[in-house]
């Protein structure tokens, strides 16, 4: 296996203008065709910098891959510094130039006289197509090393690096051991009895087990490599599954609003929703998905009292008498928007999201969820930590799990139905 | 100044599984405080490979902040390889350990054995206190150079940056020059017209101007250094803001939802939205800042046409001849939702997000949006690009320019009546 190095260059990847998502991305996607990153570095725009890093870098791995400063304005310094960094003599490019015109003729834009900076190359080094840019990249072997120059803008070094980069990789190490991952995302359980629950299954030698946590869920990642990589985390996503059990609530790139979506899509079920202290969140989640107008009738943002009077009968002696943050009112706002909406399932929240409006009795974080259906209504009250963003989260996270759980124990029941 | 270096210990930042976000967060505390970053460099839990880097990095610069590999189990390693890089033996050190077991006093939980592992530092080091986590971070000089080790986890490395390095390094580079960074958040004009009107006010020597885009709003950085700094920041900002006159949405922290919030609890002035294609979106991101209640009455998310026809008396005949996206459709919601909730403003939008439900004549990207007030209705067209997320966005963004305008507007008036 090849050792490869990352160098990202840029003044704003120092002083905290930008975060570099460019490194992970592309380790990414190595990762997943089997490569390892050793190492990587970042430099600001100073040619002297750049000529420093990239001679150490050469001398040091036999793949290196630069992203950043090919623009074409004046602090764009890396192909300079490339050409001082291993003796090339900047060459005009005339592929690279006929690559940037025909970039401009795509936008029926005239091109500025400084973009033909940009097709000035190091000697001996070879364009690398940019569909989505201007700036060319360039492919460049000095001391046993393949150095490969992107642009900094990420939708472009990622097309590039798919299409240009990672073919001429195989090419040259080709064979690696293939490497497999799963991931399952998880909402309800804490990662360290996620991790109990699977090591308890067992995890076949070979088999790695990662978490990545975006609370309220938890990415399991499953991995492993060599010629049966693939049937070894079969199995192993299979035990972790069963470990599992319903907390399981995506997989792959399929997230808990995405999930949800899906099922109740699938299911044909119907929902109105009525949020408080959710503000519309919820629904918010739902209908960035895709064809959600297929399930979602309507979604009552109820933020003040007479609004949950006036759009759900809430009656106002009853708020005044428990609380809008209350069971009875929470079943109330669930049962009355659905019945309202004639939809097939009603949720709602109240709670107090904070950080002001908490008392001894009803502190910030107490929530109450209460869903609806023809049969019954589930409802509980929930004491959620942390800040009112997190709070709002995951009372958002939870009303969807309800919803992808309710959908699913409604196809059981037809399924069991139609036997 | 010093020269400083960052090292990012893991190989969760080398296989793709996390973003590297404590770098970009140191530079921004460091630059806040006139310090600046040289070079960073990332390397995975391989003892020898942090060796090297601790070695290198040792001898090239003044001051090393590492971050990562500080935790109780086997494959944090920095600590270890610190002590080999730089020939000091590990030596149990009792305040370390003093402070991991009051932080599971805190907790109220019993302390595992491995987390005494923690409390091992290279001999001669002085242990930094985490307030947040159990592991200690620790300051070790050699070689002229300060190296001060800190955890991976984004809390805890941040406010030991705040709490036990920054005042050290100010303490041993006292004075650096004072820098001034002033951000003005910006909506509705492209970056290049935003640089054309700022430069052609003449932006002082010694001011240097940046922008970080995150559409659809766009942040301009107005900077300077030195004794005057803040002087010369003061008239750019100045100049910037009769540049852009009313597209600033917000500045410092401030975003434009809650830059529209606020104007609106200023002003006093009451709301109540109609959402169609956002789902929720615009009273999401209005709720999420404290005291929406104190101006936002209801949303009503009317996704389906019966929706529509329920809650807003929209008549099934006019959504049938004209569509629900449609400007009589929105013109009629913004005026329902307003009278029905009682408010001073209601806000509506309906429009197509996609991917699917596109035609010739209202293609993917046509939005309506209108906001209906006692004395008038705004009404516009908009045909937005992108996908579906950008699409909702963008509308989102557009309907709470509208309010931060109408708040605004109000507020004039009002305050013309008072002179």
């Amino acid at each position: 296996m090849p050792q490869i190095a990352i160098l990202a260059i840029g003044d704003e990847l120092l002083n905290g203008d930008q975060t570099d998502t460019n490194t992970a991305e592309i380790a990414r996607i190595l990762s997943r065709n089997a490569f390892a990153i050793s190492s990587s570095l970042t430099v600001g725009d100073h040619e002297l910098a750049i000529i420093t890093a990239l001679q150490r870098l050469a001398a040091d791995f036999q793949i290196v891959l630069v992203t950043g400063g090919l623009g074409p304005t004046d602090d764009d310094r890396t192909t300079r510094a490339a050409a001082r960094a291993f003796n090339r003599p900047l060459t005009l490019n005339e592929r690279a130039l006929e690559q940037i015109r025909q970039r401009f003729r795509d936008w029926k834009r005239s091109m500025h006289p400084a973009n033909e900076k940009q097709a000035m190359l190091p000697h001996r080094s070879t364009p690398l197509c940019n569909r989505l840019g201007t700036a060319p990249g360039f492919h460049l072997h000095a001391e046993e090393t393949d150095l490969y120059f992107l642009p900094g803008v990420p939708a472009e070094m990622r097309a590039m690096l798919d299409e240009e980069v990672l073919p001429k990789i195989c090419q040259r190490f080709p064979d690696p051991l293939p490497k497999v991952q799963r991931v399952l995302t998880v909402f309800g359980l804490p990662e360290p009895e996620i991790e109990d629950r699977i090591l308890s299954k067992g995890l076949a030698a070979g088999v790695e087990l990662a978490f990545a946590v975006d609370l309220p869920t938890i990415e399991v990642k499953l991995r492993a490599s060599g010629p049966e990589a693939g049937s070894l985390v079969d199995r192993a996503e299979l035990l972790a599954r069963q470990a599992l059990g319903d907390y399981v609530v995506g997989s792959g790139e399929e997230t808990l609003a995405g999930n949800t979506a899906r099922l109740l899509r699938l299911t044909g079920k119907t929902l109105a929703l009525a949020e408080s202290c959710t503000g519309g969140l919820i629904a918010k989640l739902l209908t960035d998905q895709p064809g959600a107008s297929e399930f979602l009738d309507r979604s009552l943002v109820t933020y003040s009292n007479t609004a949950k009077t006036a759009l759900l009968g809430i009656p106002a002696e009853l708020i005044e008498h428990h609380g809008a943050v209350s069971a009875i009112c929470a079943r109330a706002m669930a049962t009355e928007v659905r019945q309202r909406a004639g939809t097939d399932l009603g949720l709602a929240v109240t709670g107090i999201a904070g950080p002001d409006g908490g008392t001894e009795e009803k502190p910030v974080g107490t929530v109450f969820i209460a869903l609806s259906s023809a049969s019954n209504v589930r409802l509980e009250r929930f004491n959620f930590p942390g800040n009112r963003c997190q709070i709002r989260l995951r009372t958002a996270c939870t009303a969807l799990d309800w919803l992808r759980r309710s959908a699913f124990e409604q196809e059981a029941e037809s399924k069991e139905l139609s036997v």
